[in-house]
């Protein structure tokens, strides 16, 4: 799925900003990247340095002149916009594009853009009128323009997450079982035999101190390992307590 | 809520990733930025650039030495992860996290530390060990390495969404505060002293039992109440311990 989603950045100024987003990219498993009419030489020092071993990407991005080029194959094109526009279209958050995804993406043949504007100006309004529907990161109203490769990163971020909620999930080691009911039971019963042992409770005026360990401990859900661990520390204790009054 | 987030950046190399950190911090809503031993000059052209109008931050940041100091006051740490480690640890996904905030948050006593390493080799496993959980965010398993700006970006916007999200949660009740970072640590170098002085843990043989009891410990959330009867318990046990040979 992730190998169908196009990223498309217009006008872009800084190549720092070209290198970085082909790095947010590739963490998140995404490939295919399109320039259009980049207002900077997109391969240099500072875009393979914030690529950081993503650079393949820049040098393999398709450069084109219009918008219409770089999706001219897509099935849906989704433009990043700041909110208020004159007309309003279909908006998205990050999190409802990523669950739109799968379903976009279930034809094979299907192709998706997400679509990134000028550092300085973002999409033109003829532009977000060429896609779709529009997608807003939620910012601080009072500082609400991101930087491109961290718009980008987000968005990408969102793409992996709606793919990899469709995966199976990974099981858990077996060296972290979880103690049974009896285990604890019986860690129980030697906490309290050790806390009597070395004179810190007293079972005829218990004031809850049984309930309020029995509390902390069952909320960690031990595993049976540590379990054996702290019955190793009663153990040690309970042989320097004093022998009991007969 | 979003005011009681803490950005902790240890040994960072490069100031336009600081610089990078703060916008993405501003962007979001967060403001609250401490720096543990840089390694550059945090204010210089390139990070005072790349924060875009959000230097503020920056320059308002507190530097530190250590970790503790930077989260001393803090009720839950989080550590930014690669996955695998030798001693698995309580593992978030970043949604994972903004989810437990609005809840973790509710008292307004509380502080959430999010803990970023360095760029070349994150976190350590004493660092990662000083926290309660772990938090990964999902990337391509060939090129996971994220750069340390687009990792802050990432969570800060899970963040901001569970903030948008958030219906208020009911504040705890005041005997059930958490215990802070520091209380947590004097307890451990307690806990530690003490299986010294019983004979039960030798640190020059240490196999991993101090990390083994942080993780069971922090994973229980402990309140402050229930460390006072631990170290009651403690202080109880080290009087029985036979006098160390000197």
């Amino acid at each position: 799925m992730l190998e169908r989603i196009r990223i498309v950045l217009i006008g872009t100024s800084h190549p720092g900003n070209i290198g970085a987003t082909a790095r947010a990219m590739h963490n998140m498993g995404l490939a295919d990247l399109a320039l259009v009419a980049p207002r900077c030489e997109p391969i240099s020092a500072d875009s393979v340095s914030r690529a950081s071993g993503a650079d393949h990407l820049v040098h393999g991005a398709r450069r084109v002149d219009t918008l219409e080029q770089a999706v001219a194959d897509c099935t849906l094109a989704v433009g990043a916009s700041a909110r208020s526009r004159t007309l309003p279209w279909p908006m998205l958050s990050p999190r409802e594009l990523g669950e739109r995804l799968p379903q976009e993406l279930a034809d094979p043949g299907a192709r998706v853009a997400l679509v990134f504007g000028r550092e300085d100006s973002g999409l033109t309004n003829a532009e977000l009128q060429r896609c779709h529907a529009h997608v807003h990161i939620p910012t601080n109203p009072d500082f609400s323009s991101l930087n491109l490769a961290a718009a980008v990163q987000v968005l990408a971020y969102e793409c992996r997450q709606a793919w990899l909620a469709g995966e199976p999930a990974e099981p858990v080691a077996p060296d972290q079982a979880l103690a049974t009911h009896a285990d604890l039971e019986r860690y129980f019963a030697h906490l309290e035999r050790t806390l009597v042992a070395i004179g810190f409770h007293d079972p005829a005026t218990p004031r809850q101190l049984m309930a309020r360990l029995r509390r902390f401990t069952l909320r960690a859900r031990p595993e049976r390992m540590e379990l054996n661990i702290l019955r190793g520390i009663l153990t040690d204790t309970e042989k320097l307590a004093p022998p009991r009054d007969e």
